[in-house]
């Protein structure tokens, strides 16, 4: 399963190093993540909305080549195994040189918005991804 | 009513011009704000616990001097009428230094949460300001 | 001179609310009138490098409906008249639905990098904004 | 080298979960870490003035507990061991009750700020660190 997302970069986003801050990548990581899922027809507001929200488990983020005001980026998600109760998103921003700005690796888990515990992928989700899991 | 805040500038504020990107300005103000509201026993949390939202009506800024990494800010926030249907507050920014970084003023309206319709201000708060308008 | 912008919400836009944080408007505010300038040939990092910085001397914005998750934003920028010492945008936010989110104003004026002083518009810059005033 | 910083949660950082969206402990881990370098007399803004930028090679993150408005933060920062061509600093957030809400660890790098390359750790800031190792 496999989304790609094109954007400029926006002016707040930088810093006084007269980079975009390194925070904002995972921002982007988190755009691309739910660029995918509105994608495949199952946008994230509509899991919150059954009941599921999908926690953030961790976060690891390497920095390659700075992203600058006037780059174009296209930020990546992909997802190479069905989720278990973990959800594994890959993840990878390129400027519009083709050059790698940036990778990543985001977690992600399940919870029942009701109880706040752990749950299982929402069933629709599992199917969607399981069907694309060849894409790309 | 009145109340102050200070913090440090965060690096992730600044932009490539090398200062406190604009935006943030208001979210300092907001800052001001809550603080004042919790100072007062009534954190903004709570507000909305007990079905009242206080949504942003308007915002108006002016940039007076530019903030900048290692600044030490002064934020303020002062309310100086008892709300009707809305809630105005006057707020400012000054630096380590005393010198005037940005003067605002927001205005706010109360929200019944359910219905999603406009409400008066909640008692306990209309209380707490009109008992406090005379401080500062 | 007339510009438009559509972009969905980021996730990260949203607070406990459930809507889009309202400092996140004078950033999309910003994002339109950094398009316009690209648009027009004339991008804002090029006016950095030739010397002149565009700081935001006031903005303005009134909030007339909330953006959420999953809302496709419209945001617009338009200049009626020809800058002297200040430049003046109009800004609005439009929803899918063609709802007007929010409207708001931002003037700007212009810095010297070197000095740090107020300098005029820098003339290629005054000339596209004069030829292009009666677009839109 | 320990330091550790209080601070409440940011309106504005809240997501539409409710919580703090995960993006910002990657700005509250730079908060402490720069917290640590003016603490120890070698403010970040300082390094750049002295030509070297210290550039984020990766960062990573595991969240714990969600932190929410209302919640006062303490965040820290430690530096184990003396840095060669990388500086790590280990990271975590706690709540005001105690409760780990992330841990993390970020790795940096120092760059000539003209050439734009690789550059040592700069000697005073080397000294400050190896000083105050066995601290806390």
């Amino acid at each position: 399963m496999y989304f790609e997302l094109e954007f400029p970069v926006r002016y707040y986003e930088t810093d006084q190093m007269g980079i975009v801050h390194h925070s904002n990548y995972i921002r982007y990581f988190e755009c691309a993540r739910n660029g995918m899922m509105a994608d495949a027809g199952y946008p994230i507001e509509r899991c919150e909305e059954e009941g599921v929200t999908i926690p953030i488990v961790s976060v690891e983020c390497k920095y390659k080549y700075p992203a600058r005001m006037g780059d174009v980026l296209k930020v990546t998600a992909s997802i190479e195994a069905a989720p278990m109760a973990k959800l594994v998103v890959k993840q990878s921003v390129y400027n519009q040189r083709g050059e790698l700005c940036a990778t990543g690796q985001v977690m992600l888990g399940f919870l029942n918005k009701e109880t706040g515990r752990p749950t299982r992928c929402p069933e629709p989700l599992y199917k969607i991804i399981e069907s694309r899991l060849t894409d790309r």
